[in-house]
């Protein structure tokens, strides 16, 4: 496959990205590799050196399944020759967005996107478990109200079956922040977090005290 | 003053709670003591045993000041003697709520609840911080969208001057989490960004690339 094709995107859980790349590099590949998984800048740049100058671009998508132009969901691309990509899918409901010429600034903008959105829900999980343990979260649920309290369970239940591979994500900002000497505690947190959340990979929690059960052993 | 009152509220930044529990507790002060600090509720346990029985209340505020009963602001009481607290503030614009007669309950509330107001804006100042580091402020705002960069910007920029004492009360909240054995990550890293805000102690930043500048200075 990698001889005939002309592009490859590389999509798949954080984890994986760095040996899928060296592998694609090892093989007779003469085309584009683009790397579209949630991994850190210097990752990033990192794997770009496994191809020849102008072989690799930078990939970030941001957002849900793009069934339609509206789901709003983005690729954005970074690159010498990010401008190669963004054609592929003119006709696409994905939309494309290059950021630069440089090498990482797509990952970047991924990390610190998914850094509050992934981020503050292992938050919010991790604070619910904390009530839970200390027979306070009626009265935190009171204090939250019904809409934000009801919001938050919603959420956490959504996010508890793809929480398996958003571990390496958190380990991949946590990354981020330190190489910009900025603290990496709140994304090795919520990387803990997410790992308690294995469990429910293939069988979603059925309601918010089973998930707190989860939470609470360590793993 | 500890010998002619009949109930101290104790009210001052957490990193002073207990030496100010422990000089009440030595003085011949046979009144009631209400901790209203945002303090862990191992350490709420810990100042109760500087007191008689029955003479500590734990207390904890959530809101701002309560200048009408509109505010909703509240003063959350537990331990045996809470309700001889309620009475005094029956004709006052602050609200009050026993949760229950443990100690350390409100205590609990008060770290659950400000871990996601206090942890959630010290990450979003970490990640608008490694935006600027790498170069991609401006497509995260974009991808954010106006409202909410601004939104963020205003509450980053109003929560600046009171960082210097936020510090300790998020070191107070990570060590409940670890009582839980809960990660202690998310308070960490958060006592670390609001430190680098001290500065802004007696005058606000400008804007928020003056605050981004602090931020990017380790302490």
């Amino acid at each position: 496959m990698a001889n005939r094709a002309d592009i490859i995107l590389s999509i798949c859980p954080p984890h994986d990205a760095e040996s899928l790349a060296r592998q694609i590099s090892e093989l007779d590949f003469r085309g584009l590799f683009v790397d579209c998984n949630a991994i850190a800048p210097q990752k990033s740049k990192k794997l770009s050196a496994f191809f020849e100058t102008g072989r690799y671009v930078d990939g970030a998508i941001i957002g849900g399944p793009a069934w339609q132009k509206e789901s709003g969901t983005r690729l954005y691309l970074s690159g010498s020759t990010a401008d190669e990509i963004v054609g592929l899918f003119k006709q696409s409901p994905l939309l494309t967005r290059i950021i630069s010429h440089d090498i990482s600034d797509a990952s970047a903008l991924k990390m610190a996107f998914a850094a509050y959105t992934k981020g503050s829900i292992a938050l919010l999980a991790s604070i619910l478990s904390v009530s839970e343990s200390y027979g306070v979260r009626e009265a935190l649920a009171e204090q939250w109200g019904s809409n934000f309290t009801q919001q938050t369970h919603q959420r956490l239940i959504a996010t508890a079956v793809k929480g398996w591979r958003f571990e390496a994500e958190m380990h991949e900002i946590a990354d981020t922040f330190l190489q910009a000497e900025l603290p990496d505690g709140f994304h090795r947190a919520a990387a803990d977090i997410y790992a308690r959340m294995t469990e429910f990979k293939d069988k979603p929690p059925q309601n918010i005290s089973q998930l707190l059960e989860a939470l609470r052993s360590t793993a």
